[in-house]
């Protein structure tokens, strides 16, 4: 059997906000510089082989004025788009369902390394325990209110924090990995 | 001018709680091994003069089976507690009020620099801007609920990051201080 893996690459806040309460990312340019460093991005994308993306996040991506930013395929998880609604949707492949029928039609195709981005989804996916790794940039910022990373879950889920990145001596990042 | 600070080193879950969702902090114990190493407590210790704790913290210091494990002065906020309740108050002072106004009692007692434990203290504290630096150490479980270390805030906060640290390989560290 090929091995699978849904992996989480995300920057939040210290009190663990992914956007503001007006569902801005502007706080992520707190520390300017990071954008001129080398965070580990373009290595975490070499070890995926998709992009799963929730539907805010892809309508956000729309909205930047930009061409489209990513080099390997992508998905949408969304019930309410229909493909040729939004300007990037000739990059993307749109799918509904459950978390785990939509894994299954995303590996058939052959893609078995997912980068999973969107809190809505991330939140799902860790509900049921789909997540392997997240690497979490934490900018060094209190928002004290916001779209939080994290919802509620059942039941606990262990993680070894297993690297730790200092940037600019104002960032750290750290990885972490379900331990199952 | 004598220089102040207010500090902070407390412990939460990768999704920034303190205590669970019924109230217990035995999940600090995830990875055992971390009583058995230096994490840095008693060099935090060393550059404090005084303790502050809220009542819930205190009262839970006093529900162990211990004796009073702390090498300085201990001050207890609550308006409710009367010394002479609970099994430490020899060893501890009882204030109430405003942060600002109980910090200028502290002050004037030549204790300066402080260090700021229990959620509802810390939380208040800094929406009053009165947190100077946070050690927060990530226990990498997340809990899906509990006590949340942080609160909301009317505006945001900007801190660096500016020391990393990795424990035992499944911990990690960081020393956020405030930026003015």
């Amino acid at each position: 059997m090929t091995s699978t893996s849904n992996r989480v690459f995300i920057a939040t806040s210290m009190d663990g906000y992914i956007a503001d309460r007006d569902n801005k990312i502007d706080w992520l340019d707190t520390i300017p510089e990071i954008n001129t460093i080398d965070t580990g991005y373009n290595a975490f994308v070499e070890r995926i082989d998709a992009f799963l993306f929730g539907r805010g996040t892809y309508e956000t991506v729309c909205g930047f004025d930009i061409d489209w930013p990513y080099t390997k395929p992508a998905y949408v998880l969304s019930s309410k788009l229909k493909s040729g609604e939004l300007k990037f949707d000739e990059h993307v492949t749109y799918l509904s369902g459950k978390p785990t029928e939509v894994l299954k039609r995303i590996h058939h195709n052959g893609h078995h390394n997912l980068y999973i981005d969107g809190g809505r989804v991330i939140q799902d996916f860790l509900r049921m325990d789909l997540i392997d790794e997240m690497i979490i940039t934490t900018i060094p910022v209190l928002l004290g209110g916001g779209v939080p990373l994290f919802g509620e879950l059942d039941s606990k889920l262990l993680f070894h924090c297993i690297e730790t990145k200092h940037f600019l001596n104002s960032i750290s990042q750290n990885r972490f990995v379900r331990v199952r």
